[in-house]
Protein backbone atom coordinates (compact mmCIF):
# COMPACT_ATOMS: atom_id res chain seq x y z
CA UNK A 1 0.00 0.00 0.00
CA UNK A 2 1.27 3.65 -0.93
CA UNK A 3 0.63 5.78 1.58
CA UNK A 4 0.14 9.44 0.87
CA UNK A 5 2.31 12.09 2.93
CA UNK A 6 -0.28 14.59 2.98
CA UNK A 7 -2.56 12.91 4.51
CA UNK A 8 -3.72 13.29 8.42
CA UNK A 9 -1.81 11.33 11.37
CA UNK A 10 -4.18 9.71 13.49
CA UNK A 11 -4.36 10.05 17.28
CA UNK A 12 -6.92 8.24 19.63
CA UNK A 13 -7.57 8.21 23.34
CA UNK A 14 -10.26 7.29 25.71
CA UNK A 15 -11.34 10.93 26.29
CA UNK A 16 -9.61 14.06 26.27
CA UNK A 17 -6.10 13.23 27.81
CA UNK A 18 -4.54 12.28 24.40
CA UNK A 19 -4.81 15.83 23.31
CA UNK A 20 -1.59 16.61 25.31
CA UNK A 21 -0.30 14.09 22.84
CA UNK A 22 -1.71 16.52 19.93
CA UNK A 23 -0.44 19.54 21.68
CA UNK A 24 3.08 17.47 21.37
CA UNK A 25 2.93 16.89 18.03
CA UNK A 26 1.63 20.58 17.30
CA UNK A 27 4.30 21.94 18.53
CA UNK A 28 6.41 19.17 17.04
CA UNK A 29 5.40 19.20 13.53
CA UNK A 30 3.37 22.11 13.32
CA UNK A 31 2.17 21.32 9.39
CA UNK A 32 1.13 17.64 9.87
CA UNK A 33 -2.92 17.09 9.47
CA UNK A 34 -4.03 15.50 12.70
CA UNK A 35 -7.44 13.76 12.60
CA UNK A 36 -8.44 12.98 16.93
CA UNK A 37 -10.44 10.50 18.22
CA UNK A 38 -11.71 10.52 21.88
CA UNK A 39 -14.46 8.79 23.09
CA UNK A 40 -15.84 10.97 25.52
CA UNK A 41 -19.15 9.43 26.06
CA UNK A 42 -17.81 6.42 27.21
CA UNK A 43 -14.43 7.41 28.78
CA UNK A 44 -12.72 6.34 31.23
CA UNK A 45 -11.49 2.72 30.00
CA UNK A 46 -8.89 2.30 33.07
CA UNK A 47 -11.54 0.43 34.87
CA UNK A 48 -12.63 -1.77 32.38
CA UNK A 49 -12.23 -5.21 31.00
CA UNK A 50 -9.81 -5.92 28.79
CA UNK A 51 -12.45 -7.79 26.36
CA UNK A 52 -13.96 -4.61 26.36
CA UNK A 53 -11.30 -1.95 25.72
CA UNK A 54 -10.09 -4.62 22.89
CA UNK A 55 -13.55 -4.15 21.18
CA UNK A 56 -13.98 -0.33 21.44
CA UNK A 57 -10.23 0.17 20.18
CA UNK A 58 -10.96 -1.84 16.97
CA UNK A 59 -14.40 0.42 16.62
CA UNK A 60 -12.05 3.49 17.03
CA UNK A 61 -9.26 2.39 14.83
CA UNK A 62 -11.24 1.76 11.88
CA UNK A 63 -13.01 5.18 12.31
CA UNK A 64 -9.45 6.71 11.47
CA UNK A 65 -8.30 3.99 9.02
CA UNK A 66 -11.65 5.26 6.91
CA UNK A 67 -10.31 9.10 6.99
CA UNK A 68 -7.17 8.31 5.21
CA UNK A 69 -4.62 8.83 8.05
CA UNK A 70 -1.04 7.63 7.49
CA UNK A 71 -0.18 6.51 10.70
CA UNK A 72 -2.13 5.78 13.88
CA UNK A 73 -0.85 7.24 17.40
CA UNK A 74 -2.63 5.09 20.45
CA UNK A 75 -2.39 7.94 22.63
CA UNK A 76 -4.30 6.52 25.49
CA UNK A 77 -1.91 4.08 27.99
CA UNK A 78 -4.76 2.01 28.60
CA UNK A 79 -5.60 0.84 25.11
CA UNK A 80 -1.76 0.78 24.04
CA UNK A 81 -1.22 -1.28 27.09
CA UNK A 82 -3.84 -4.05 26.81
CA UNK A 83 -4.90 -3.46 22.78
CA UNK A 84 -2.12 -2.64 20.84
CA UNK A 85 -1.56 -5.82 19.26
CA UNK A 86 -5.32 -5.55 18.17
CA UNK A 87 -4.55 -2.65 16.08
CA UNK A 88 -1.20 -3.65 14.54
CA UNK A 89 -3.13 -6.51 13.36
CA UNK A 90 -5.44 -4.46 11.17
CA UNK A 91 -3.95 -1.38 10.33
CA UNK A 92 -2.26 -0.81 6.79
CA UNK A 93 -0.68 1.89 8.26
CA UNK A 94 2.13 2.20 10.88
CA UNK A 95 0.93 2.23 15.10
CA UNK A 96 2.82 3.83 17.18
CA UNK A 97 2.03 3.71 20.92
CA UNK A 98 2.68 5.86 23.69
CA UNK A 99 4.05 2.62 26.08
CA UNK A 100 6.74 1.94 23.28
CA UNK A 101 7.33 5.61 23.55
CA UNK A 102 7.20 6.34 26.86
CA UNK A 103 9.59 2.98 27.59
CA UNK A 104 12.29 4.26 25.40
CA UNK A 105 12.41 7.55 26.42
CA UNK A 106 12.84 6.49 30.17
CA UNK A 107 15.25 3.93 29.08
CA UNK A 108 17.69 6.82 27.21
CA UNK A 109 17.09 9.24 30.28
CA UNK A 110 17.67 6.67 33.21
CA UNK A 111 21.64 6.36 34.23
CA UNK A 112 20.84 3.81 37.47
CA UNK A 113 18.51 1.53 35.37
CA UNK A 114 16.25 2.14 38.70
CA UNK A 115 12.62 2.71 36.66
CA UNK A 116 9.68 4.24 38.20
CA UNK A 117 6.32 3.81 35.94
CA UNK A 118 3.00 5.54 37.12
CA UNK A 119 -0.57 4.88 35.41
CA UNK A 120 -4.06 3.91 35.60
CA UNK A 121 -4.84 0.80 37.16
CA UNK A 122 -5.43 -0.80 34.01
CA UNK A 123 -2.66 0.58 32.41
CA UNK A 124 0.23 -0.48 35.71
CA UNK A 125 -1.72 -4.00 35.75
CA UNK A 126 -1.27 -4.96 32.16
CA UNK A 127 2.78 -4.40 33.22
CA UNK A 128 2.87 -3.49 29.38
CA UNK A 129 5.44 -0.48 30.74
CA UNK A 130 7.76 -3.03 33.01
CA UNK A 131 7.48 -5.36 29.26
CA UNK A 132 8.39 -2.91 26.95
CA UNK A 133 10.96 -1.68 29.00
CA UNK A 134 12.39 -5.38 29.78
CA UNK A 135 12.18 -6.08 26.00
CA UNK A 136 15.36 -3.70 25.42
CA UNK A 137 16.90 -4.16 28.96
CA UNK A 138 16.09 -6.83 30.97
CA UNK A 139 17.92 -6.29 33.86
CA UNK A 140 16.84 -2.99 34.38
CA UNK A 141 14.38 -2.86 37.59
CA UNK A 142 11.07 -1.19 37.01
CA UNK A 143 8.86 -0.21 39.70
CA UNK A 144 5.41 0.52 39.15
CA UNK A 145 2.49 1.89 40.84
CA UNK A 146 -1.50 2.52 39.96
CA UNK A 147 -2.59 6.16 40.58
CA UNK A 148 -6.29 6.22 40.48
CA UNK A 149 -7.18 9.31 41.73
CA UNK A 150 -4.57 11.05 39.10
CA UNK A 151 -7.06 11.46 36.31
CA UNK A 152 -9.97 13.20 38.58
CA UNK A 153 -7.62 15.49 40.30
CA UNK A 154 -6.70 16.65 36.89
CA UNK A 155 -10.01 16.97 35.59
CA UNK A 156 -11.16 18.77 38.48
CA UNK A 157 -8.28 21.43 37.74
CA UNK A 158 -6.29 20.79 41.27
CA UNK A 159 -3.46 20.66 39.59
CA UNK A 160 -1.63 22.65 42.50
CA UNK A 161 -3.73 22.02 45.10
CA UNK A 162 -2.70 20.41 48.68
CA UNK A 163 -5.57 17.73 48.62
CA UNK A 164 -3.28 16.79 45.22
CA UNK A 165 0.53 16.82 46.69
CA UNK A 166 -0.66 14.70 49.47
CA UNK A 167 -2.06 11.90 47.17
CA UNK A 168 1.03 12.16 45.09
CA UNK A 169 2.82 11.56 47.78
CA UNK A 170 1.17 8.59 49.14
CA UNK A 171 1.40 7.05 45.81
CA UNK A 172 4.94 8.34 45.31
CA UNK A 173 6.41 7.02 48.48
CA UNK A 174 7.03 3.32 47.68
CA UNK A 175 8.36 4.17 44.41
CA UNK A 176 10.60 6.86 45.97
CA UNK A 177 11.84 4.75 48.50
CA UNK A 178 13.01 2.31 45.45
CA UNK A 179 15.45 5.19 44.84
CA UNK A 180 14.38 5.58 40.67
CA UNK A 181 15.96 8.10 38.80
CA UNK A 182 13.25 8.32 36.12
CA UNK A 183 9.57 8.33 36.43
CA UNK A 184 7.58 7.99 33.60
CA UNK A 185 4.43 9.54 33.80
CA UNK A 186 1.92 6.43 32.03
CA UNK A 187 -0.77 8.35 31.37
CA UNK A 188 -2.02 11.03 28.70
CA UNK A 189 -3.37 13.61 32.06
CA UNK A 190 -0.44 13.44 34.05
CA UNK A 191 1.60 16.30 31.80
CA UNK A 192 -0.85 18.55 33.55
CA UNK A 193 0.54 17.26 37.14
CA UNK A 194 4.57 17.46 35.98
CA UNK A 195 5.37 20.68 37.84
CA UNK A 196 3.31 19.36 41.53
CA UNK A 197 5.02 16.07 40.48
CA UNK A 198 8.96 17.71 40.20
CA UNK A 199 8.16 18.98 43.46
CA UNK A 200 7.42 15.97 45.27
CA UNK A 201 10.06 13.66 43.44
CA UNK A 202 12.88 15.97 43.89
CA UNK A 203 15.28 17.22 41.02
CA UNK A 204 17.12 14.00 41.33
CA UNK A 205 14.62 12.47 39.29
CA UNK A 206 13.95 12.80 35.83
CA UNK A 207 10.46 13.04 34.72
CA UNK A 208 9.56 11.09 31.12
CA UNK A 209 6.48 13.02 29.68
CA UNK A 210 5.08 10.23 27.41
CA UNK A 211 3.41 12.65 24.95
CA UNK A 212 6.47 14.58 24.72
CA UNK A 213 8.17 10.86 23.74
CA UNK A 214 5.50 10.36 21.55
CA UNK A 215 6.19 13.24 19.70
CA UNK A 216 9.64 12.91 18.95
CA UNK A 217 8.82 9.24 17.77
CA UNK A 218 6.43 10.74 15.38
CA UNK A 219 9.05 13.19 13.98
CA UNK A 220 11.39 10.17 13.77
CA UNK A 221 9.20 7.67 12.27
CA UNK A 222 7.98 10.29 9.59
CA UNK A 223 11.44 10.67 8.80
CA UNK A 224 12.46 7.44 8.51
CA UNK A 225 9.73 6.11 6.20
CA UNK A 226 9.38 9.54 3.99
CA UNK A 227 6.32 10.63 5.05
CA UNK A 228 6.20 14.32 6.34
CA UNK A 229 4.10 16.46 4.59
CA UNK A 230 5.80 18.57 1.97
CA UNK A 231 3.09 21.21 2.80
CA UNK A 232 4.09 24.43 4.39
CA UNK A 233 0.69 26.09 4.65
CA UNK A 234 -1.23 26.13 8.39
CA UNK A 235 -2.17 22.46 9.30
CA UNK A 236 -6.03 21.07 9.51
CA UNK A 237 -7.26 19.77 13.06
CA UNK A 238 -10.34 17.61 13.00
CA UNK A 239 -11.38 16.31 16.39
CA UNK A 240 -14.22 13.48 16.91
CA UNK A 241 -15.88 12.98 20.14
CA UNK A 242 -18.62 10.03 21.10
CA UNK A 243 -19.97 12.84 23.52
CA UNK A 244 -19.88 16.31 24.61
CA UNK A 245 -19.78 16.25 28.39
CA UNK A 246 -20.12 19.28 30.82
CA UNK A 247 -17.19 21.31 31.16
CA UNK A 248 -15.41 19.05 27.57
CA UNK A 249 -14.25 22.80 26.34
CA UNK A 250 -12.46 23.81 29.42
CA UNK A 251 -10.88 20.36 29.85
CA UNK A 252 -10.19 19.89 26.03
CA UNK A 253 -8.86 23.62 26.06
CA UNK A 254 -6.59 22.77 29.35
CA UNK A 255 -5.16 19.75 27.44
CA UNK A 256 -4.83 21.26 24.40
CA UNK A 257 -3.50 24.41 25.30
CA UNK A 258 -4.83 26.54 22.65
CA UNK A 259 -8.79 27.07 21.90
CA UNK A 260 -10.75 23.92 20.57
CA UNK A 261 -12.20 23.85 17.12
CA UNK A 262 -13.53 21.51 14.55
CA UNK A 263 -15.31 19.40 17.04
CA UNK A 264 -17.32 16.70 15.24
CA UNK A 265 -19.21 14.54 17.65
CA UNK A 266 -19.88 10.76 16.59
CA UNK A 267 -22.96 9.04 17.95
CA UNK A 268 -22.26 4.81 18.38
CA UNK B 1 -52.22 -3.81 33.57
CA UNK B 2 -52.63 -5.64 36.50
CA UNK B 3 -48.70 -6.15 38.55
CA UNK B 4 -47.95 -9.63 39.72
CA UNK B 5 -46.39 -8.97 43.31
CA UNK B 6 -44.50 -11.91 42.97
CA UNK B 7 -42.35 -9.91 40.36
CA UNK B 8 -38.81 -8.55 41.30
CA UNK B 9 -38.11 -5.11 41.85
CA UNK B 10 -35.91 -3.65 39.11
CA UNK B 11 -33.22 -1.04 40.56
CA UNK B 12 -30.74 0.38 38.40
CA UNK B 13 -27.65 2.49 38.37
CA UNK B 14 -24.92 4.06 35.98
CA UNK B 15 -22.45 1.13 37.65
CA UNK B 16 -21.70 -0.25 41.24
CA UNK B 17 -23.14 2.41 42.95
CA UNK B 18 -26.68 1.46 43.22
CA UNK B 19 -25.81 -1.44 45.20
CA UNK B 20 -26.42 0.81 48.39
CA UNK B 21 -29.64 0.71 47.43
CA UNK B 22 -30.00 -3.12 46.64
CA UNK B 23 -28.23 -3.37 50.54
CA UNK B 24 -31.40 -1.13 52.06
CA UNK B 25 -33.65 -2.48 49.78
CA UNK B 26 -32.59 -6.21 51.38
CA UNK B 27 -32.46 -5.12 54.82
CA UNK B 28 -36.01 -3.50 54.50
CA UNK B 29 -37.64 -5.59 52.27
CA UNK B 30 -36.03 -9.52 53.12
CA UNK B 31 -38.17 -10.98 51.01
CA UNK B 32 -38.56 -8.85 47.93
CA UNK B 33 -36.72 -10.10 44.77
CA UNK B 34 -34.40 -7.90 43.32
CA UNK B 35 -33.19 -7.75 39.72
CA UNK B 36 -30.06 -5.00 39.50
CA UNK B 37 -28.45 -3.15 36.50
CA UNK B 38 -25.35 -2.07 36.76
CA UNK B 39 -23.88 0.11 33.31
CA UNK B 40 -20.39 -0.81 34.45
CA UNK B 41 -18.97 -0.64 30.93
CA UNK B 42 -20.13 3.18 30.42
CA UNK B 43 -19.86 4.64 33.93
CA UNK B 44 -19.54 7.22 35.16
CA UNK B 45 -22.64 9.23 33.95
CA UNK B 46 -21.95 11.97 35.65
CA UNK B 47 -19.50 13.64 32.88
CA UNK B 48 -21.89 12.91 30.04
CA UNK B 49 -24.26 14.92 28.37
CA UNK B 50 -27.96 14.19 29.37
CA UNK B 51 -29.07 13.41 25.58
CA UNK B 52 -26.48 10.34 26.09
CA UNK B 53 -27.84 9.99 29.53
CA UNK B 54 -31.11 9.45 28.47
CA UNK B 55 -30.39 7.41 25.81
CA UNK B 56 -28.09 4.98 28.13
CA UNK B 57 -31.64 5.21 30.74
CA UNK B 58 -34.06 4.21 28.31
CA UNK B 59 -31.93 1.08 26.93
CA UNK B 60 -31.67 0.17 30.65
CA UNK B 61 -35.06 0.89 32.19
CA UNK B 62 -36.52 -1.83 28.70
CA UNK B 63 -34.31 -4.06 29.29
CA UNK B 64 -35.45 -4.19 33.18
CA UNK B 65 -39.09 -4.49 31.70
CA UNK B 66 -38.48 -6.94 29.64
CA UNK B 67 -37.83 -9.24 32.73
CA UNK B 68 -41.26 -8.27 34.36
CA UNK B 69 -40.21 -6.36 37.27
CA UNK B 70 -43.32 -4.89 39.66
CA UNK B 71 -41.20 -1.39 39.95
CA UNK B 72 -38.60 0.15 38.61
CA UNK B 73 -35.97 2.41 40.90
CA UNK B 74 -33.53 5.03 39.11
CA UNK B 75 -30.24 4.54 41.90
CA UNK B 76 -28.41 6.72 40.29
CA UNK B 77 -28.70 10.04 40.79
CA UNK B 78 -27.45 11.54 37.56
CA UNK B 79 -30.22 9.52 35.78
CA UNK B 80 -32.86 10.47 37.95
CA UNK B 81 -32.00 13.98 37.45
CA UNK B 82 -32.03 14.18 33.85
CA UNK B 83 -33.83 11.23 32.35
CA UNK B 84 -36.68 10.63 35.54
CA UNK B 85 -39.20 11.69 33.13
CA UNK B 86 -37.99 9.58 30.28
CA UNK B 87 -38.73 6.21 32.14
CA UNK B 88 -41.89 7.60 33.55
CA UNK B 89 -42.95 7.93 30.44
CA UNK B 90 -42.46 5.03 29.06
CA UNK B 91 -43.15 2.24 31.78
CA UNK B 92 -46.24 0.69 32.52
CA UNK B 93 -44.81 -0.05 36.48
CA UNK B 94 -44.32 2.34 38.90
CA UNK B 95 -41.11 4.32 38.77
CA UNK B 96 -39.61 5.34 41.61
CA UNK B 97 -35.98 7.94 42.01
CA UNK B 98 -33.33 8.51 44.39
CA UNK B 99 -33.92 12.05 43.74
CA UNK B 100 -37.49 12.24 45.25
CA UNK B 101 -36.69 10.21 47.89
CA UNK B 102 -33.71 12.49 49.18
CA UNK B 103 -35.79 15.47 48.98
CA UNK B 104 -38.41 13.84 50.80
CA UNK B 105 -36.85 12.49 53.61
CA UNK B 106 -34.34 16.16 53.91
CA UNK B 107 -37.44 17.80 53.99
CA UNK B 108 -38.67 15.71 56.96
CA UNK B 109 -35.55 15.57 58.81
CA UNK B 110 -34.75 19.56 58.76
CA UNK B 111 -35.57 21.74 61.33
CA UNK B 112 -34.20 25.20 59.63
CA UNK B 113 -35.16 24.85 56.19
CA UNK B 114 -31.89 25.49 55.20
CA UNK B 115 -30.64 22.30 53.41
CA UNK B 116 -27.44 21.08 52.05
CA UNK B 117 -26.92 18.95 49.04
CA UNK B 118 -23.89 17.05 47.94
CA UNK B 119 -23.62 14.86 44.07
CA UNK B 120 -21.56 14.85 41.30
CA UNK B 121 -21.28 17.77 38.65
CA UNK B 122 -24.07 16.19 36.55
CA UNK B 123 -26.75 15.73 39.19
CA UNK B 124 -25.97 19.28 40.91
CA UNK B 125 -25.82 21.22 37.58
CA UNK B 126 -29.20 19.57 36.99
CA UNK B 127 -30.58 21.47 40.05
CA UNK B 128 -32.51 18.28 40.22
CA UNK B 129 -32.32 18.21 44.56
CA UNK B 130 -33.23 22.25 44.56
CA UNK B 131 -36.50 22.07 42.53
CA UNK B 132 -37.68 18.64 44.45
CA UNK B 133 -37.54 20.12 47.65
CA UNK B 134 -38.81 23.58 45.99
CA UNK B 135 -41.62 21.72 44.75
CA UNK B 136 -42.80 20.77 48.78
CA UNK B 137 -41.39 23.85 50.10
CA UNK B 138 -41.01 26.89 47.73
CA UNK B 139 -39.22 29.01 50.87
CA UNK B 140 -36.39 26.04 51.78
CA UNK B 141 -32.77 27.21 50.82
CA UNK B 142 -30.83 24.73 49.24
CA UNK B 143 -26.82 24.71 49.03
CA UNK B 144 -25.53 22.83 46.37
CA UNK B 145 -21.72 21.38 46.05
CA UNK B 146 -20.72 19.58 43.27
CA UNK B 147 -17.91 16.74 44.69
CA UNK B 148 -16.46 15.27 41.88
CA UNK B 149 -13.50 13.06 43.84
CA UNK B 150 -16.22 11.76 45.86
CA UNK B 151 -16.73 8.66 43.70
CA UNK B 152 -13.22 7.76 42.71
CA UNK B 153 -12.20 8.42 46.20
CA UNK B 154 -14.78 5.30 47.48
CA UNK B 155 -13.67 3.40 44.51
CA UNK B 156 -10.04 3.59 45.88
CA UNK B 157 -10.92 2.93 48.96
CA UNK B 158 -9.50 5.42 50.59
CA UNK B 159 -12.76 5.68 53.21
CA UNK B 160 -11.11 7.25 56.53
CA UNK B 161 -8.00 8.32 54.80
CA UNK B 162 -6.47 12.20 55.07
CA UNK B 163 -6.60 12.74 51.38
CA UNK B 164 -10.51 11.87 51.39
CA UNK B 165 -11.20 14.40 54.67
CA UNK B 166 -8.61 17.71 53.20
CA UNK B 167 -11.23 17.32 50.00
CA UNK B 168 -14.54 16.46 51.96
CA UNK B 169 -13.19 19.46 54.21
CA UNK B 170 -12.48 21.67 50.64
CA UNK B 171 -16.26 20.46 48.81
CA UNK B 172 -18.33 21.27 52.41
CA UNK B 173 -16.70 24.77 53.55
CA UNK B 174 -18.83 27.01 51.38
CA UNK B 175 -21.87 24.58 52.46
CA UNK B 176 -21.56 24.70 55.95
CA UNK B 177 -21.09 28.36 56.16
CA UNK B 178 -24.59 29.00 55.40
CA UNK B 179 -25.53 26.76 58.36
CA UNK B 180 -27.23 23.75 56.69
CA UNK B 181 -28.86 21.65 59.22
CA UNK B 182 -29.29 19.11 56.97
CA UNK B 183 -26.97 17.21 54.23
CA UNK B 184 -28.66 15.06 51.56
CA UNK B 185 -25.87 12.65 49.92
CA UNK B 186 -27.06 12.86 46.55
CA UNK B 187 -25.10 10.13 45.40
CA UNK B 188 -25.33 6.56 45.69
CA UNK B 189 -21.49 6.06 46.36
CA UNK B 190 -21.57 8.37 49.68
CA UNK B 191 -23.32 6.27 51.99
CA UNK B 192 -19.78 4.46 52.32
CA UNK B 193 -17.93 7.98 53.03
CA UNK B 194 -20.89 8.62 55.83
CA UNK B 195 -19.11 8.45 59.29
CA UNK B 196 -15.92 10.42 57.88
CA UNK B 197 -18.94 13.46 56.60
CA UNK B 198 -20.23 12.98 59.60
CA UNK B 199 -17.07 13.57 61.18
CA UNK B 200 -16.61 17.03 59.02
CA UNK B 201 -20.25 18.27 59.58
CA UNK B 202 -20.18 17.93 63.00
CA UNK B 203 -23.45 16.77 64.96
CA UNK B 204 -25.27 19.47 64.64
CA UNK B 205 -25.90 18.43 60.52
CA UNK B 206 -27.70 15.96 59.98
CA UNK B 207 -27.20 13.36 57.26
CA UNK B 208 -29.37 11.91 55.14
CA UNK B 209 -28.41 8.69 52.60
CA UNK B 210 -30.55 8.47 49.93
CA UNK B 211 -30.48 4.52 49.55
CA UNK B 212 -32.24 4.52 53.28
CA UNK B 213 -34.52 6.58 52.03
CA UNK B 214 -35.57 4.78 49.04
CA UNK B 215 -36.18 1.82 51.20
CA UNK B 216 -38.46 3.67 53.35
CA UNK B 217 -40.38 5.26 49.98
CA UNK B 218 -40.18 1.73 48.02
CA UNK B 219 -41.61 -0.14 50.83
CA UNK B 220 -44.52 2.62 51.53
CA UNK B 221 -45.38 2.17 47.94
CA UNK B 222 -45.73 -1.68 47.82
CA UNK B 223 -48.15 -1.22 50.88
CA UNK B 224 -50.16 1.88 48.87
CA UNK B 225 -50.85 -0.47 46.17
CA UNK B 226 -50.83 -3.83 47.84
CA UNK B 227 -48.13 -5.09 45.55
CA UNK B 228 -45.60 -6.78 49.09
CA UNK B 229 -44.71 -10.25 47.63
CA UNK B 230 -46.69 -12.53 49.40
CA UNK B 231 -43.43 -14.89 49.65
CA UNK B 232 -41.90 -16.01 53.03
CA UNK B 233 -38.91 -17.71 51.15
CA UNK B 234 -35.36 -16.46 50.76
CA UNK B 235 -35.79 -13.90 47.78
CA UNK B 236 -33.57 -14.05 44.26
CA UNK B 237 -30.59 -11.27 43.28
CA UNK B 238 -30.03 -11.07 39.86
CA UNK B 239 -26.82 -8.74 39.00
CA UNK B 240 -26.68 -7.71 34.92
CA UNK B 241 -23.97 -5.40 34.57
CA UNK B 242 -22.41 -4.47 31.12
CA UNK B 243 -18.92 -4.97 32.08
CA UNK B 244 -16.88 -6.80 34.76
CA UNK B 245 -14.23 -4.53 35.32
CA UNK B 246 -10.89 -4.87 37.43
CA UNK B 247 -11.65 -5.09 41.29
CA UNK B 248 -15.71 -5.59 40.56
CA UNK B 249 -16.12 -8.28 43.07
CA UNK B 250 -14.33 -6.36 45.45
CA UNK B 251 -15.49 -3.02 45.29
CA UNK B 252 -19.54 -4.33 44.52
CA UNK B 253 -19.25 -6.32 47.66
CA UNK B 254 -18.03 -3.11 49.43
CA UNK B 255 -21.22 -1.46 48.40
CA UNK B 256 -23.54 -4.38 49.15
CA UNK B 257 -21.89 -5.00 52.62
CA UNK B 258 -22.00 -9.17 51.56
CA UNK B 259 -21.15 -11.62 49.01
CA UNK B 260 -22.15 -11.01 45.47
CA UNK B 261 -23.59 -13.61 43.24
CA UNK B 262 -25.43 -14.52 40.26
CA UNK B 263 -23.64 -12.09 38.32
CA UNK B 264 -24.44 -12.03 34.33
CA UNK B 265 -22.89 -9.81 31.96
CA UNK B 266 -25.17 -7.84 29.18
CA UNK B 267 -23.27 -7.08 25.83
CA UNK B 268 -24.36 -3.93 24.33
Amino acid sequence: MQINPNNPIGVFDSGVGGLTVVRALMERLPFEHIEYFGDTARVPYGVKSVETIAHYTTQIAQFLLERQVKLLIIACNTMASVSAQVVRDLSPVPVLDVIEAGALAALAASQSRRIGVIGTPTTINSNAYARAIHEVEPDARVVSQACALFVPLVEEGWLDHPVTRLTAQEYLKPVLAERVDTLVLGCTHYPLLKPLLADVTGPQTTLVDSAEAMAERTAALLTDLNLHTPARAPADYHFHVTDVPLRFQTIGERFLGRSLNNVHVVKW
